[in-house]
């Protein structure tokens, strides 16, 4: 009988292994694949690139098993060598060769060179060969930093008693309702694609009390805009037992510190390729919607047209105006008028016209919308009647208050609008892996 | 300016605490749900519900603000009292009540009763009242376990130099083919729902080498069975520079080791409650497909009837054979035919007729598939023409093998499927926690 054992430690050592291990003028192995060649006559620096970072091989010519002109760039190799240090080397260490293996070679030179530190290229070429271009270790070090966030997202909910939930992305209704739903016929039902996790989400507080969920959500938004994308990753949780909804703007607030954290201790070596200040999250400014309003007309000399709703211009606003004022990149708008939200916000008790709900603007732009919502089935009925609407085909959510639910709330991020921000990127496309929009399925 | 500063600490104690610390005799407070009522005449015994486990409180006739008959099932309450020891209680220790605030109660009675051990309602009416039927300890425990799952999953991977991705769920080709895909117009065009993230992976082993994803996956087979679900949740993995094919099973023998321990630690209790047994995975047998056909059909007698397919019957009984013959609960079948996997696995060199790939058979059930994919261009392209298949659409896929790729395999785990069998459940429905099939879209 033949077992399988687990993971065998390899005889290859890491860039990391190199760099913490006493490694000078011993021979090492490490595999990766070919970012660049440089030829300067005599010897040749090959680059390797691997998850962790570049590595610089030096290549002699005349001493080595493979001619040059055979180790092309995304060749997969297995090297052998011996580390010496090199002050002009990027890490201070260099690996002088004595053996190289090609494990896998290209068909075709690149369409598109990914060896530079930032690729020139429009984004609309770098989307369009995404697989090639993500090759480039800035391009890459945006899926790394956004990788942290949702670890620091899980890990600082685990932390606070959540439980990790999956739900369903198929689904009966969706949560949000209105046209921009993606339909498609299941088994001969209509069916949508989930807009958001709410309904379920909210069941789930019944069950667990705390819980949250990545996953995807979607939008058949058809404007095309660098803030909207018509499916994105969901950052989203729900708390029941909650006193106040300001509750729920201090979790937020504690992941944010506890995820900020999390970056500059494991992913310092992306941020610094990209340039990224981590922002002080220590305290957020909070503001009323109504005051935001009035605040930014003032200073800045603005009309207020609608008194409903926050115009993308007016979110810059209200953000220019904190960072001016109190020099945060962050700012909580809370109280957003009844009309605007869904039903199931639960408006302020001291005036009805306004909900106990808030969006959390980062550098001008909303990334999160959140809120208490309504526990109580009799109030919920109600708030439908006034609206008109109908509980048909919402039986499953609205048993959850029928059978007793807590005061609850939650909110839901916008992972790849949270990432822009965070990089000051000026498309949220440059923070989705393989983004769609109105006219991108592709790759 | 008002600022929110993060999670503030209220005065309230978890259960966790009143066990670890010090509380017999002192005053605690504590919210949760009230799972049951048992009036006792002198006394009643509120047992309060929490993410955590049930509480025993003391209700004394007489003494208390509230009236018992207020106090109903799935009230949320918040309760003050004292500690105190006492043997018969379920943790060793009660709070004798002094006070209880009602914060919520329900509109009605329950519609099914929740409050005992075991729920005895068949599987149909359990799914019908899912947000309901989860409140019962052992049907939400069985989710608590999956969370388990899944951590272990991106706990490992992640110590093992993964990064994890989002990759997108409509596409504009599925990556399996065949008829089981859900499909969708998206602002014109035809998509589909992604039956698995397997082109994405591979795109992303190019990028960082070893990548991972959790995530929905849509399959829209119209067999209505105790294993299958049209919606899913994939763990995949993939990873690159591979010498076999042998290190993709290696990899999730060391994600289930590190799994089951950590079960073991952090969710003891639900495992006690649901009697479950973790299984040994020091070691997992392998065998080849053809051998373990041969292999039951002589010992259990049975003839062979397809050679190129495993039966789920035949699967049962390679999972008898591996459990009486070496006590396993899992065993790797190894080398299925090529006719039966998808174009892009990787056929065995010494014998084409078989792949370089494996599932997973957990007592008897599929819940991995894997194997090593083709990263040579033309290899992929020759494959593609022998089956009379058009690489077009495919470019972008088709892109990373011309541009080139490491030599790379990986493997989708079903988490319900797992979560199924780590349980000894019989139906996948079990360990869905909102599952969807041919009949059900709801809730």
């Amino acid at each position: 009988m033949e077992y399988i054992t687990g993971v065998k430690k390899k005889q290859l050592q890491t860039i990391r292994e190199i760099l913490q291990g006493n490694f000078a003028e011993k021979e090492v192995r490490m595999e990766g694949t070919v970012h660049t060649v440089r030829d300067m006559g005599e010897v040749a620096f090959v680059i390797i690139r691997r998850a962790e970072g570049l590595f610089q091989c030096v290549y002699e010519s005349g001493k080595m098993n493979v001619p040059l002109a055979e180790i092309r760039e995304e060749c997969s190799v297995r090297v052998r060598g011996t580390v010496h240090p090199e002050e002009r080397a990027p890490h201070g260490f260099e690996i002088r060769l004595s053996e190289i293996k090609i494990i896998s070679s290209p068909a075709e030179p690149l369409p598109i060179p990914i060896g530079k530190q930032k690729m020139t290229a429009s984004l609309e070429t770098r989307l369009s060969l995404r697989p090639i271009s993500l090759r480039n270790l800035r391009e890459r070090a945006r899926f790394k930093i956004q990788e942290g966030l949702v670890r620091g997202f899980r890990e600082y909910l685990t932390s606070q008693g959540f439980t990790e939930i999956h739900t369903p992305k198929i689904v009966s209704r969706g949560a949000e309702g209105g046209a921009n739903v993606f339909r498609l016929e299941y088994f001969g039902k209509h069916a949508e694609l989930a807009q958001s996790p709410q309904f379920y989400k909210q069941m789930m507080v019944g069950v667990f009390d705390r819980v949250f969920e990545t996953g995807p959500v979607f939008r058949a938004e058809k404007h095309n805009t660098t803030r909207h994308l018509n499916e994105y990753t969901g950052l989203d949780f729900e708390m029941g037992f909650i006193d106040s909804f300001e509750e729920i703007m201090e979790m937020e607030t504690g992941f944010l510190q506890y995820a900020m954290e999390l970056l500059k201790k494991n992913y310092a070596a992306e941020l610094s390729m990209l340039d990224v200040t981590v922002p002080d999250v220590t305290k957020i400014p909070r503001v009323r919607f109504d005051d935001a309003k009035v605040m930014v007309s003032e200073k800045y000399n603005r009309r207020i047209r609608n008194p409903y709703d926050l115009e993308p211009e007016e979110e810059v606003l209200i953000g220019r105006y904190f960072k001016e004022e109190c020099g945060s990149d962050f700012v909580f708008v809370t109280h957003y008028p009844s009309k605007k939200r869904p039903v199931y916000a639960m408006d302020d008790p001291s005036d009805e016209k306004f909900t106990l709900s808030f969006d959390l603007l980062f550098k001008g732009v909303e990334i999160t919308t959140g809120g208490q919502r309504i526990h109580d089935y009799h109030m919920f009925l109600e708030k439908m009647k006034k609206r008109g609407m109908s509980p048909e085909g919402m039986d499953d959510y609205l048993s959850i208050f029928k059978y007793g639910m807590p005061p609850h709330g939650g909110l839901g991020i916008g992972l790849e609008r949270l990432t822009m921000k965070l990089l000051d990127e000026q498309n949220v496309r440059e923070t989705a892996l393989f983004p769609r929009d109105v006219t991108r399925l592709e790759p």
